[in-house]
């Protein structure tokens, strides 16, 4: 395969006002550049669409810094080294970086990962064994601390982070219970992934049926979703519960959701830790580590929900805020 | 003092319907009962009023078990020996103890505590140095952890528990800002106690106010009131702030108040811990010991806002619950 002389990237063209449309992005054609000394080209076989790009899209004070109009949107690739004046990169290395929507990227080979595709799919990189995974991980196992016989509740339990704190939390001999939308997505969650239950929050009896899947009540939750949903989980916790609260989608259309069982965290003696897991850089070898193996062994299962091309990107990452996706949204680049 | 042959006792008559009213209480007159081995009978000086009372009138699902109907109300109390059947307990010793909202009780001497008046005067003991200065002493130096130089914020901050939060920052380094109700709180907040600024919620400039108080931002909030109060700090926290949740009396009223900046949970990575001080009790020697020695040398202030016999209790407590009181409520038995 020839290296292309031009290649196609997404830029933010406008901030949403409220709903994200797809005129809030625009499609570029622009020239491969010449590498330099220690440069090297990677034309990028997936992207990763993530809710966390919904908050870069605004400009309010957040952990990050907003995502600039006219550059090219920030995201997660993984893809192929085609050309290098980089001695650590050979052409032909597979490797994970952070490229943004765009068919290549050149890099310095700063925050740029090395994969190993001998026994884990290249796109796992970007979802069980990528950050989705690591966030499951860290979540789990650092602030909900779960022990064996307990109650997890985890939200948006057949997305790419929900599915993998249930499994993980099945390892640690707990009951895990899902929150997922529409009854096609919650079989999925307790056949093929393994929790003890699901909830389908879109059949309208969210409370009760939450309180019939966790007879023992919530120890601990893992909080994708917010809203309702985080109202239901708080409704039901046993004293000293404890919430890592990764995202709050629900509140991503524009108005914030309030809460209304905040007493709960008074009476439950509940404790809360938002958290960000590229803040936790130091514990990712082992948590990937650990992942790479479960996956390997094909005891962590996914399911990937593929958009083909990068024209199909901004529907693909509406469709998610929607929850229209079903497990890891990747776009296929090549 | 001859020893009486009734006292009088305010019982639950009623539970709440939204509000607390006077006649959700009953005045009873009842005999001085006949000591057994092992009992001792306290003639109550001081009734402490507190904010978790009104909790304990619900019949909902919370941490302790609701207030029986026609029992005594619940209470905290410090007194005075005036009977005795324990070698434990000499008729003279001065005594704290939960004997509820009545002028004498009967104990066997578990959980009643032996106090030294000495150099700190006996209602002390229902404030700075009993459960109100632990409950200030655990959030602080168990949840908050603040460090030299940050800021720390406590609402209800001329009260009983705010009072001695903002006290014991300063004596960690900290920037101590209060939030209380009215000009003249505030300036007791700041003149009497030694906070560095104390704002007034009922300004009507809440938001602003706070942020010109805290300029570099929040790092620690001991928060008792919850509702706007507590989303105007969620909105100026500093990454990794923590929060020490003691109360929300603001929804005590009957209705829930929601919480709507839910989000800086998320972006500013907070940790959220409620808490019952009664859960930590290995920890009260420790915090006791330090709070009586700072009262015992003028170190640490205090107030009382003191109603005159059993019959005012009822009014007082109404009084609580809307923040009439200045400074710990007590009600005076003898």
């Amino acid at each position: 395969m020839s290296t292309p002389t031009t290649y196609k990237r997404m830029v933010l063209a406008s901030r949403p006002k409220g709903q994200v449309a797809s005129d809030n992005f625009r499609l570029e054609e622009v020239p491969v550049p010449a590498l330099k000394d220690g440069q090297i080209l990677i034309r990028n076989h997936f992207l990763s669409l993530d809710p966390y790009m919904r908050g870069r899209m605004e400009e309010t004070k957040s952990y990050a810094a907003p995502q600039p109009l006219n550059e090219v949107m920030i995201g997660g690739t993984v893809g192929e080294v085609v050309a290098s004046k980089n001695p650590a990169f050979a052409v032909g290395s597979k490797v994970q970086g952070m490229l943004g929507w765009a068919e290549m990227g050149v890099s310095d080979g700063t925050m740029l990962r090395k994969i190993d595709t001998t026994h884990v799919p290249m796109s796992a990189y970007l979802g069980a064994v990528g950050m989705p995974g690591m966030t499951a991980w860290y979540g789990l196992t650092q602030i909900m601390r779960p022990k064996p016989g307990e109650t997890i509740v985890v939200s948006a339990a057949s997305g790419a982070v929900g599915s993998v704190v249930g499994q993980l939390a099945k390892f640690h001999g707990c009951r895990a219970v899902g929150i997922a939308g529409g009854a096609e997505k919650c079989a999925y969650v307790v056949n093929e992934l393994g929790f003890d239950a699901c909830v389908d929050y879109k059949a309208g009896n969210l409370t009760a049926d939450l309180a019939k899947a966790t007879p023992k009540g919530i120890d601990a939750v893992f909080e994708n979703v917010g809203g309702a949903v985080f109202d239901a989980c708080l409704a039901h916790m046993n004293p000293f519960g404890r919430i890592a609260l990764c995202g709050l989608i629900a509140g991503y259309g524009g108005e914030p959701i309030p809460l209304k069982n905040v007493r709960s965290f008074l009476t439950m003696r509940l404790s809360l830790q938002g958290f960000i897991v590229s803040e936790h850089l130091e514990l990712w070898p082992q948590g990937l580590t650990e992942l790479e193996a479960l996956v390997a062994i094909g005891k962590l299962k996914f399911r990937e929900s593929i958009a083909q091309g990068l024209e199909a990107a901004p529907d693909a990452f509406i469709g998610l805020l929607k929850g229209k996706n079903f497990g890891k949204q990747l776009v296929k680049l090549v």
